[in-house]
């Protein structure tokens, strides 16, 4: 058979598969047919050298087949973890990623929202802290751990019931004053509520307590120890804290003034990191589902027309027990 | 004035900014031009609501301004550190880029290709192990760390030198019988050179040397390591280990084993991670420039028609001190 020299259509690719044109249309634009059509279709459109013009494409169903990530920075162990779930989750589902790193350029935002109604990715799954984004009109836009008072639907964590898991936990080790501490971004978010959840068990089961907030980075938080300890206002013997690294920087402050963990204090924390190098968890902590987060962004932002979609999914959080306190290995 | 109701075109921003058509195809387009002309572009065609359609200006142009980026994982300092820095060089040179995670996926890296072939993106920056890219035609493809014997051209750190930097800094820290390990992939690759470096140095300086490589995981070497030491044949004093990760899990075995590092036996690992928690490097090492690779690598795919492209750029590596040999602090 002598070779075609003219580029192939979808109608050729239809007539040496032998299926009906419509079927190499949906297995081109990702929709559902039997395994063996599909087999069929790309065996075919590869023999045929058959290439989809996405652009062309493109223009016919608006579906470009991305989503738009957006984090703030990638070299934080939780970010890059929850990026990763993200992009695994929408391979699954026959989508890429685009990917905008945020920190240290407070374009990156505004650009991914300008994709979108360009019509270079289908939407949004973003984790920021810029405040400025509550009314970006139509755009499937998911947000992860900040609620906008806009019409931005967010995923995440539990961090209600996390505060709760924290200060009974602590309670039930035996603490009796006890000390939340956060620092870093006072942009509100559902972070918040990890306090809010703290302070609501501690009310519940009448046990003293006190929460911190700082501004400063959570290496700086040494200093605010340091000072607590020295003016005899440390007197507490068990703290939850916002994030696993806030509880790192904490402890190193204790025990540089002799205070031991778990032994003296106990400490809870945050996020559920893995370390590196011994691929086990630092501390006690509260973890956050990362997978769980991932598939749920992913389900909402690809199903971002269907009704009735919550404005806010929270999915949950489970204690582990680690070396920073008594019931840890 | 009344407002038109037709959709904005580039001539009604031209008019609208009081500058020349070309002017506006340049701003939209990326291309330089000067501050003020892309502010009043920028501004007119805010005001008339214009956006640009990016599918029809892939049609035109043929070019997407995205580059797509293939890592195995992103839940590896040095991994997501790298992706991190190209998206912030893509960002600066008004690309952005796709992300795939080629880890538990087989396909990935050629469902990359694909999309470049079909004009989702205009090239590719790929981590990759996969052996079986070699004919990937005339895709713009930079690869990291991996040389291809094909047409696809790397970007990678100087491991030859890193490696001789390593022997010869343990031979001048008073080392006397050395030690290579590698663990991992046995796919053929950049890094290879790191044991090449190495092995020339000790050849040079007359110093006795072993190389060992294992298939097993980082994790899994501390057993090889124990019977090394427990049957007698670990008799030495100074070790250079493919990756930071391989010289932790190697000194915990030594360390359980009662040797102590650096007093008994130093050690210098490769790759300059800083460790999350206390944001220090864990040990002596080489460092991989990581910021120059990922400038370097996008360079290289956005003038990927340059002619007399070199096939492979190394950069230079640098030693630094830390707790594992004699000169760390």
């Amino acid at each position: 058979m002598k070779k075609k020299s003219s580029v192939p259509t979808m109608k050729d690719v239809a007539a040496e598969a032998g299926v009906a044109l419509g079927t190499v249309s949906k297995v081109f634009n990702n929709i559902p047919v039997g395994e063996n059509y599909r087999i069929r279709v790309e065996e075919a459109a590869k023999k045929l050298g058959y290439q989809v013009n996405s652009y062309a494409r493109g223009m016919r169903t608006n579906k470009t087949n991305t989503i738009a990530i957006i984090m703030p920075i990638l070299s934080h162990p939780y970010f890059s973890k929850l990026t990763e779930c993200i992009c695994r989750e929408l391979d699954e589902n026959g989508y890429s990623g685009y990917i905008a790193i945020t920190d240290r350029n407070e374009q990156a935002e505004t650009r991914c929202i300008r994709m979108v109604s360009q019509h270079k990715a289908d939407g949004i799954i973003a984790l920021t802290y810029k405040p400025d984004l509550e009314n970006i009109g139509n755009i499937p836009f998911i947000s992860i751990d900040r609620t906008f008072s806009g019409s931005v639907r967010c995923v995440s964590s539990d961090n209600y019931s996390g505060g709760q898991i924290a200060a009974s936990k602590l309670i039930e080790l035996g603490c009796r004053k006890l000390l939340f501490c956060r620092s870093g971004s006072e942009v509100p978010g559902e972070t918040d509520k990890r306090k809010a959840g703290f302070e609501n068990c501690c009310q519940a089961n009448n046990i003293p307590y006190n929460s911190m907030f700082t501004d400063k980075t959570e290496h700086e938080i040494r200093d605010v120890i340091y000072s607590m300890i020295d003016s005899g206002e440390f007197d507490y013997d068990g703290i939850f804290c916002s994030t696993d690294k806030l509880l790192f920087e904490i402890r190193c402050a204790l025990n540089s003034r002799g205070i031991r963990v778990p032994e003296d204090v106990q400490m809870i924390g945050f996020d559920g990191i893995t370390d590196f190098w011994t691929e086990k968890p630092i501390c006690s902590t509260i973890v956050q589902p990362v997978e769980q987060i991932a598939r749920v962004a992913v389900h909402a932002v690809l199903n971002y027309d269907s009704e009735e979609s919550p404005s806010l999914i929270c999915l949950p959080v489970r204690y582990q027990a680690g070396p920073t306190t008594k019931d840890g290995i």
